[in-house]
């Protein structure tokens, strides 16, 4: 299956993963397929081809803020593909935070750029930090060495979320769900409804979604719904961006009247470790919950989605989706679709792998040849 | 030596390790011998024939409260058998505490229950939790996923220290090395006194011991002592089932009285870190320190276990064992055997593993059949 | 290449790394020789000749204290010699700390010292504890083992930075630097200057490499300047050994004026986190900076090196080298050395590896004979 590189480069030059900008919808779609080939190999339990991938190539995980499912699901798509997987031991603790380390010297010390040539420490950079914009720093940081007359050897950057900038690889996940969950006979995206609810300013996952439906303004009826706080409302530029690329999006005040027209409910976390304290107390945070009566409202095939975690904190309620609906989601019940998202977050990184280390392979016979 | 399995099933049901009451004196005989075969493959120092077993397991450690030895000892028992190992990098400092994830949503998305169905993303959970009870949890969610029609793949959930609950396989460690440790000519728990001293209120390692020798109550007379703070001593349930087991009990308030009784004499650290501060301050704990000069009132063959760590803070004397005798047990003098208790750890985790993965290809092969 | 062991032993008795006191000029021409094969190897990106290796090693990675470099490249040198890495995971939080175990119980129970005789949990213990003489202790823990009749397997226990004493694999890592950057048409410590500035009292990695350089006086012309805050200098009984060896020093008040003397100018970091906060504040550290227009000044062939990580907390300023040189380092400038003598840890640590097991071997060999 993987022997057949995708047919549509999807980058003109580097495989960073920095932000969903730079993807074009046929990009996606590669991707989209590329995934589904790859969650059907893992379905049979039987070991990947890999007779394409000659050398050892190392994974770096290095996640300066905590992460479970990215981290989890990185390691275990790599792993998957019998890539080594260096985790960096709780990076957050050392150098940068304690010896005031900045996070340029600490990606050239961890990847020996500026090192010896072809003498690598790492094949490809998967990063969490807490800093907008620091996966675009550690490419800059690597591309350096790019430049300088000897074979050049890509180092890929996967921006794993950076503050409250992007989550790039968690959209793919959310798309890809998105794909596997609707069943309207028709392309997927074709006239969806999408709700978005919760913290819509400071959500990247939510961010790198909505740029991402952006690509498939041009080819899909798209609309948006928001409906959350005031205060937790989505960015200017994100609007503008929407409405530049033929998205439909309003506002819904009232969360009950938004759910019947959603084809997707995609609910977040209110980010009350980035908030100024004093907002989050005063929220009546109860209005925007989803609640088990809900499901009765639902339009037919639509399903609610979550990037998790979801906040559960006993000392700290209400959570944003009811726990009564935990059995059902266990249960893998099709309205609730946020343990299998969170799941496919395995083939979605796996393809995506395949496809930079695909890339990668190419540039080096080109410079080679 | 593994090829044959172990001729008796230990589970009726499903393999799950969540406490020490859930087996019989013959499944524990059973995993005592399979040990014996275990350590004596490693003495050796060579590959184990694996010929059984054709899968990949992945074992995953969940490890949300610090741990050393048993995440050390499970590593390298998995290591041993050439099964892969996940662990979750300090799980305690991520979701669950700093984003309000609850426990279920935790294991949910770890083990991708309630996702994909086949494709699992652990084969085996090694979970420890500062609540008690947390094991059991786990083992409820990872179960919710096998009743839905499709090919059970059970997923067995060990518990590693629910809390001040239990820790079966540190009981299990116990047991082993009681049977290693003690040449009585006999059965090793005929006619055995066990003496226990420390916190015998929250020390799971004693619960869990104490409820496992109340399995060979019928079988062997067996005889436990109590020396410790009358705050520190063990619950009123664990007595009334020694009690039912016909384990006859004793409390001996001094200390030095009983040593001379015992065949075994298990210390533990007394757990400032789960006490209410004000009672640990008053006591008056040189009583129940076990003393260099107490080795010549023990009885011939009678030896000193600990589950370690010992406490030998120096801002917080007096250590449980005497640090005189730390140079004794490195030596491997027979009466100081809790580094050797300590290291049986591997090859009564290997044994374990192999004895619920052969379980569940017993498993698969009749559903399959 | 590593079919042909090193032809001198560099160690008379047992392959521990404690200090670098222990090793002879010959053992670490030896040690560079070495380096030299392995880093040609890795830059052809091809796997190593391992026929000699018949054991699969295990190599026990203990870090009590945050490491980033040292950790990273003996991960990374221990894994491209295909030995199994195990990371204790957060060893500095767990029972040292929280339960007050000690550190000879620590390294007993990881170790399985006083264990099971030949079964061993380790085969090389690599520990960065913030104690001076902490690997010496763990050095005389795990040789106690070594005592008692059996087959003596050795344990090699490599420091990674014991407190404010040494930390010797860095040094090692800096010797070889020199060798590969200076371009002298001679023995590259023939008639060299080292300017040492920064933390000269605390750091340890200047330690070390004093103590290394004092090795080859006899044979090589060798100058050490000293330029940092009264504060910072050296103690005394470093300077007692240089003066033994041979080594001419030299107190240059004035940073500027011993740049233009130096062949290798080797800055550090002031540990503030080692400091009584008090002086630390009132130093003025602008005085002992390595400035962009200082490179002009500089001597042909000279160069700047740094351990790392180098200070740049935009609230702590300023760093001891300017970040203007950054860009320069990272387009490997030949005057700025740091991340190639970063990126060398990993050559060198491998060798490191390769040489102690080739001892260790030879041991085996002998006993068995």
């Amino acid at each position: 299956m993987t022997q057949a590189p995708p047919a549509l480069p999807i980058w003109d030059e580097f495989p960073h993963v920095l932000h969903t900008h730079q993807f074009s919808a046929e990009a996606l779609e590669v991707l989209v397929q590329h995934t589904q080939a790859f969650e059907k190999a893992f379905a049979k339990r039987q070991p990947l081809p890999r007779k394409s991938r000659k050398r050892p190539w190392l994974v770096k995980l290095m996640f300066f803020e905590a992460s479970t499912r990215t981290e989890d699901t990185s390691w275990l798509a790599a792993h998957r593909l019998h890539m080594r997987v260096r985790t960096i031991p709780h990076p957050q603790t050392f150098s940068s935070a304690a010896k005031g380390e900045s996070l340029t010297d600490a990606i050239a010390a961890l990847t020996r750029v500026g090192g010896l040539g072809e003498m690598r420490a790492a094949d490809c950079l998967v990063i969490r930090h807490k800093d907008e914009g620091s996966a675009s720093l550690a490419a800059k940081v690597v591309d350096t060495a790019n430049g300088d007359g000897e074979i050049k050897l890509p180092l890929p950057v996967i921006n794993a979320g950076d503050g409250t900038g992007q989550h790039p690889t968690q959209s793919f996940v959310d798309l890809y769900t998105i794909h596997q969950e609707r069943r309207n006979g028709n392309h997927p995206l074709e006239n969806i409804t999408v709700l978005f609810s919760g913290d819509l300013k400071r959500g990247r996952t939510v961010n790198s979604l909505l740029y991402l439906l952006g690509k498939f303004g041009e080819r899909h009826t798209i609309r948006v719904l928001f409906s959350t706080h005031s205060e937790l409302g989505p960015k200017q530029d994100i609007l503008q961006y929407l409405a530049r690329h033929r998205i439909h999006y309003e506002f819904v005040p009232e969360f009950p009247n938004a759910i019947p027209q959603a084809d997707v409910i995609y609910m977040t976390r209110i980010q009350r470790e980035r908030s100024d304290g004093a907002n989050y107390t005063t929220l009546d945070r109860g209005r925007y919950v989803f609640r088990k009566e809900y499901l009765s409202h639902l339009k037919t095939g639509a399903f609610v989605m979550h990037p998790l975690p979801i906040n559960r904190d006993p000392e700290d309620p209400p959570a944003e989706i009811d726990d009564e609906l935990t059995p059902l989601a266990l249960k893998k019940d099709p309205r609730c679709a946020w343990f299998r998202q969170s799941h496919r977050g395995v083939p979605v990184r796996a393809a995506l792998f395949d496809i930079i280390f695909a890339h990668i392979d190419a540039m080096i016979k080109k410079q080679t040849a």
